[in-house]
């Protein structure tokens, strides 16, 4: 009888934000007349921009006459974009990433799943706690997370860095020693940001270890100042020891156009194999490219239009985030993110459960947001609010949570 | 240090397209002057139907305008769409699939390649040979194919199923028992197609040994009359034993917009577990949908302003690939395909290898095929020509091939 992968048997539940999706829909159904704000699921709800709109009609035109029409797209991406990525992310902020080290990609879903396959079934996971789902689950599905512990909430072969109120939502370098370290800033889910001190002391580490760093930057467009990193490349030595991982979904809103990239530099090696080489392999045997259409749309996001418009885009999703943030502290809960990130990370009161808390913003409220815990044991009672829907939609929730009895 | 995944450092050479553009490449540059054919790529030439191009304009739109802007797509697909492929490509053929049986991805390269992941590392996979080489490299990654012997350009744990003159190029049923059959028809690279009773054989094979078939649908539009499946669940049984893999790369000249999708029917279960359910499982942690704009792109196909339109488009390729059957009989080549498909399966002249064959026809008559033998070891001593180059090209390529000195 064909062997099945015995992983997917490991796994505990459904994917998270299906589950969250589920739920939503089995109270529409039986609540018809409520009208649900969903800041759950984180995503966008502002149009594309009229600089994308542009250039995506523009490209779809060229499609449609022999002489412009495009086929195949190369596999790592059109040169435009590579090059407008290197020019706009990271050589603008001193960082010495050349255009052959850009990866174009779908989105960064696909690549921070993917990007496991490139490590032996032996290596150590390290990530946050609580964290995006699927770092875990997709090393989960290979192999390298052991048996999950429904009690604990853990898989026993990861390592879990706890980023908690106590910490300041700033992990401390592992105790036990992992071969990949997922960090993501601004967190998903908490939305906090590590300082620049605190990325480079990774970098440190891995440097030391000879781990490797796997950085999901996909809500940098979120940071103030210039005090938090936006790229893991702003720290000395990333270039031999991090992969980074973008995404168009939050900064230009580009969820449902999918477009997103990884970074591998050229002088990352291990154990004599260049991560860089493996991931053009990896890219070239599984992918078949970006839409062109939707290249062309990511390079319009880098025009001075381009930039000026998803900067206002920006501006009015940080604008909700206030809203939720302010909102929440004057009804009296505790909150955090919310500053360099789309992310509102709410501790549940009374000692409520995430699910419970949940349950309650849902059918008082009829408020989604995502339960803490569905992020890693650490976020057991908490809840992630989404800045990313309308701005009446979030100032209606703040009057409904005001009003709210618990 | 960190482990990284050895099976890549077994992969024979790079991927094999990549290889052929890098040859090209380096011809173009040291004969700047060459006006060069490309018969190498199965890439489309024709620009997307005006039904499509429509689609595309109007979804374009709907994502500019708030009231209609669409964030991210169901994990699945869009209903609109798979309720369109159920009734188009199943329903219409007397085909038992329901629209929740469909899986929309970026296309049947990713699908291809992804699948394995199903599947216990210990699998064994059986492959016509001569075959896409995503089938191979994609289980070579994860491990599956055991060591790879140069001399004989095969790998220890794969079981072949020759595809030769000798057997019409339909292979026999494998000695050896695999867990995992990959078939596709009409086949890539020889352009042939399995009899409905070849095919029914397959799945009764499954049927007995429990084996699952991948079977691979891509090249169906290309299909001449009522003998030849278009679908591997026209044969009784299939449901129980195998996925099939389309794509609208070839039948609607999408390979630069990307889209494909992937049919698990609920009634595929091997040990126990649902591959239906496990597939979902995997679309939904590691995949984020199709572009909306793409999908909708995809409805239009199906539109009977899309059928005519994409009707006429094959036409003109099938009458590239007569254009070609018939240059190359003229003078005096052994061919096959080019009837129920877009490609053509040359026999190299004069016992010349197929790298020789290519460097011959680059050199003397500057045509640019793919070596057979980069398909597999069976596939030594043939070139594949592709029929989606532009009518004018095919023509003058058999006006140089008839003038060629060998």
């Amino acid at each position: 009888m064909t062997p099945v992968n015995e992983n997917f048997a490991k796994l505990p539940g459904s994917y998270l934000f299906s589950t969250v999706a589920r739920r939503a829909a089995a109270y529409q159904e039986a609540h018809p007349e409520a009208e649900l704000i969903r800041l759950g699921i984180g995503d966008v709800t502002k149009p594309l921009v009229p600089a994308v709109i542009e250039a995506l009609h523009r490209a779809v035109e060229e499609m449609g006459r022999a002489e412009t029409f495009r086929g195949y797209a190369p596999d790592l991406g059109y040169a435009f974009l590579r090059e407008a990525i290197a020019a706009g992310d990271f050589q603008a902020r001193g960082c010495d990433i050349g255009p052959d080290e850009i990866f174009v990609s779908d989105g960064a879903k696909s690549d921070s799943a993917n990007i496991q396959e490139l490590f032996g079934p032996e290596a150590r996971i390290a990530v946050c706690d609580p964290v995006y789902p699927v770092y875990v689950d997709s090393n989960a599905m290979a192999g390298r997370c052991g048996t999950y512990d429904p009690e604990k909430e853990k898989w026993d072969r990861v390592i879990y860095m706890p980023c908690t109120a106590e910490n300041g939502f700033t992990p401390a370098l592992p105790e036990e020693e992992p071969d990949l370290i997922y960090l993501c800033s601004p967190n998903n889910p908490t939305g906090t940001a590590l300082s620049r001190q605190a990325l480079q002391g990774f970098v440190d580490y891995a440097g030391r270890t000879g781990a490797v760093i796997l950085f999901d930057a996909a809500y940098e467009a979120y940071i103030e100042g210039e005090e938090i990193p936006h790229s893991i490349y702003e720290c000395e030595g990333a270039r031999t020891c991090a992969i980074e991982l973008r995404s168009f979904s939050k900064n230009a809103g580009f969820t449902g156009l999918r477009l997103g990239y990884t970074v591998v530099p050229r002088d990352l090696v291990r154990n004599g194999a260049s991560l860089h080489a493996m991931w053009k392999r990896r890219h070239g045997t599984k992918f078949n490219g970006a839409p062109y259409i939707v290249q062309r749309a990511g390079e319009a996001v880098y025009t001075p239009e381009g930039q000026a418009q998803i900067r206002a885009q920006i501006g009015g999703y940080k604008d909700n985030a206030r809203i939720l943030r302010e909102g929440l502290e004057r009804a009296g809960y505790q909150v955090f993110g919310g500053v360099h990130s789309p992310y509102l990370w709410l501790k549940a009161p009374g000692g409520m459960t995430s699910w419970e808390f949940f349950d309650c913003l849902l059918t008082r409220a009829s408020i989604l947001g995502t339960p803490g815990s569905g992020f890693g044991p650490s976020g057991e009672g908490y809840l992630r609010l989404t800045a990313f829907g309308r701005r009446e939609d979030s100032v209606l929730a703040m009057e409904r949570i005001a009003g709210m009895e618990l």
